[in-house]
């Protein structure tokens, strides 16, 4: 049974929120985030490929990734302004696809005790239609199928480490 | 006599927009912006000294500078996900005295012809509380101070040209 996924776009606000609680505790769920080898293993939809450019989680960092099926590749880009496990990730986020959309990403990483965390997400967009043209998209399958291959993936770390 | 600059918050979105007309072209207007040895010139409301730290305005580039005058200091800093002067500028924007409230700001540079530009700037806000404490900050006057001064730096770079 895998946790609910919240996605919230306020009427006429250019914002999507996220909102989502992990069963893993806040510093492997931030490291999920900032690890390449692991954020492979879980972003976007399932029956995709992400190959990975550059990840360079930091104040000051960036990055860029493809996300590849059998019909087409999506690439995506991004520069990071902070990023920390108590103050969370800020950064920026562009679909190649439409370039000069670009968006400003919030993430934090609540520590909810008892090995749970709770993730909070904020899009920023710069106008009303990209944000409607994202949720358009099909969005939230990604973001769903995303969090719970990364559920998969935690489950999996905690059972190798207790082995 | 020096051109308008119009500070605009549309009711109910994040947003402050600004729009400015500059009598010289195109390349010389976005060269003040990425020049830091331009950019310390004209930057911000008069009677401001500006240390620049870092100024790297390039695509994954960053800057920080600290607006300083008899009372305090007022450091800023943001990343850079894009810069041209085909395409405009596209960074985040922090004041670190307010940690955390990060604004993605898009700055475009419109080659008006006759050797004159038109600046479009636009704000992005992660909600509208931090908008409106931006605009009851005073920052219109270092707004129209600061273009003032960039239109007195042209002019001055202009005439040094012609002499």
């Amino acid at each position: 049974m895998t946790n609910p996924t919240t996605i919230t776009a306020p009427e006429g606000l250019p914002f999507i929120e996220i909102e989502r609680e992990v069963d893993a505790p806040v510093d492997a769920v931030y490291r999920a985030h900032t690890d390449p080898e692991l954020i492979a293993q879980w972003l976007g939809p399932r029956g995709y490929e992400m190959e990975i450019e550059r990840w360079d989680i930091k104040r000051g960092g960036g990055y860029r990734y493809i996300q590849r099926d059998g019909d087409g590749e999506y690439p995506f880009n991004g520069v990071v302004h902070s990023a920390s496990v108590e103050n969370g990730i800020v950064q920026t986020f562009e679909f190649e696809g439409f370039p000069g959309i670009v968006t400003l990403e919030y993430m934090s990483f609540e520590d909810l005790g008892d090995g749970r965390t709770r993730l909070h997400g904020r899009s920023v967009f710069p106008n009303l239609e990209s944000r409607d043209g994202m949720l358009q998209s099909g969005m939230d399958v990604g973001v769903n199928e995303g969090y719970e291959r990364l559920d998969e993936l935690l489950a999996a770390a905690e059972k190798s480490v207790s082995a």
